[in-house]
């Protein structure tokens, strides 16, 4: 089955020209045939062709269903590398792995201080679409290392920085509760940043034996959590 | 601590023209300097810089200890995807979080038949110098995949293919023990080659609750098998 992402589908009932395209041309679809969507929110759509416009596609929604959450949430606070495509890998994965929302913050040691969010939010739009996943994760603004903590909703919150006294994530997660994670930048947080996590609690981690790189621990972190909510 | 590899150490007692000069000229390391390197192969070497030429810098070895394997074996047989780049930052991964052998297999649904072993060589030496392996993963040439099921060593053998009654990957696993898992491509196995799984004792399992793509299964089950083998 092929999903497609229709977010407003009440205002926007057609599909893109791209997609209207490969939809009457390739796939040869054509009046009353069925599609099927999302709207990143839940809902799952069984969708009829009404016009077979490969420029502009509509359709009339069939029938729709709310689909369940199926985990407790994963939220991901990542300093995003001096090389984005290693994010842009590391966002595809953890989407089809399993995530919530994903938070940029800027660390003292950020090699990166802007990130175009549209560019990573086509990629997440592009991963539920192949992994037909209902819930579209968010990912906001890069945000400070303090203000993220200040902001923290979740009580399960990790970070991330090796240590040899430090307990595991997969030893330190419970079952079923929100998390939040901090994965730090290339030069790792600082000792100052460590002390305001202290300060608000949250539970410095290890994830393996050794230190690894920006989007490695931050994928070891998402695949732990899923294999614990599996 | 900067980790330079050093296969044949015995006859080849330099490095390599971009290194030397990195050493020499950025970061101003001089005669008697000390530098660190492995065999790939378990031996650490404490080096000295016996000539600082940039264009080949010559060392002799001061000290040199085995490393102990840290982990039973997690052998990876897989069907490359399409577009390279997904394997070559999937065995970058894999090297970062732990991998003893990668076997690319030739399924009926490849739609990749070939690929250049040396690059995926080189991406697997780089990835250990960065996170400071002994050992080097090795990669064979492709392989078809019945031969590669007839040549199997290990007696811990999985094949991933997502069928809801199956067992899950982490459910399978026992500690200490060998593993091999099988990926398919991204068309999955077919029902011959699961049969010629099925008679040869493969454990089909699942790695997650839907179909993975093929890179990020294989990453799925990697970071499976070093979770429980931490």
């Amino acid at each position: 089955m092929q999903l497609y992402y229709t977010p407003n589908i009440a205002e926007n009932n057609f599909l893109d020209k791209t997609e209207s395209q490969h939809l009457i041309k390739v796939l040869r679809k054509n009046v009353g045939d069925k599609i099927y969507s999302t709207n990143g929110n839940g809902n799952f759509y069984e969708l009829a062709i009404v016009d077979a416009n490969p420029k502009k596609l509509t359709f009339k929604i069939i029938n729709e269903t709310l689909k369940d959450k199926p985990k407790p949430n994963f939220d991901l606070y990542i300093a995003l590398t001096k090389n984005i495509n290693r994010i842009e890998w590391l966002i595809e994965k953890c989407t089809e792995i399993g995530i919530s929302n994903i938070y940029p913050i800027l660390c003292k040691n950020s090699e990166r201080k802007h990130f175009r969010k549209d560019r990573l939010e086509r990629i997440i739009i592009s991963a539920i679409k192949q992994s037909q996943k209902y819930y579209l994760p968010k990912i906001t603004e890069m945000q400070k290392f303090a203000d993220a903590i200040k902001n923290l909703e979740t009580k399960s919150n990790f970070i991330a920085s090796y240590q040899k006294e430090n307990n595991f994530l997969d030893d330190s997660l419970v079952k079923n509760e929100n998390v939040s994670v901090f994965i730090g930048p290339e030069g790792d947080f600082n000792d100052k940043e460590l002390q305001i996590a202290k300060e608000n609690n949250l539970n410095c981690v290890n994830l393996s034996h050794q230190r690894l790189r920006t989007e490695t621990a931050a994928l070891v972190a998402c695949q732990t959590f899923n294999a614990l909510n599996r």
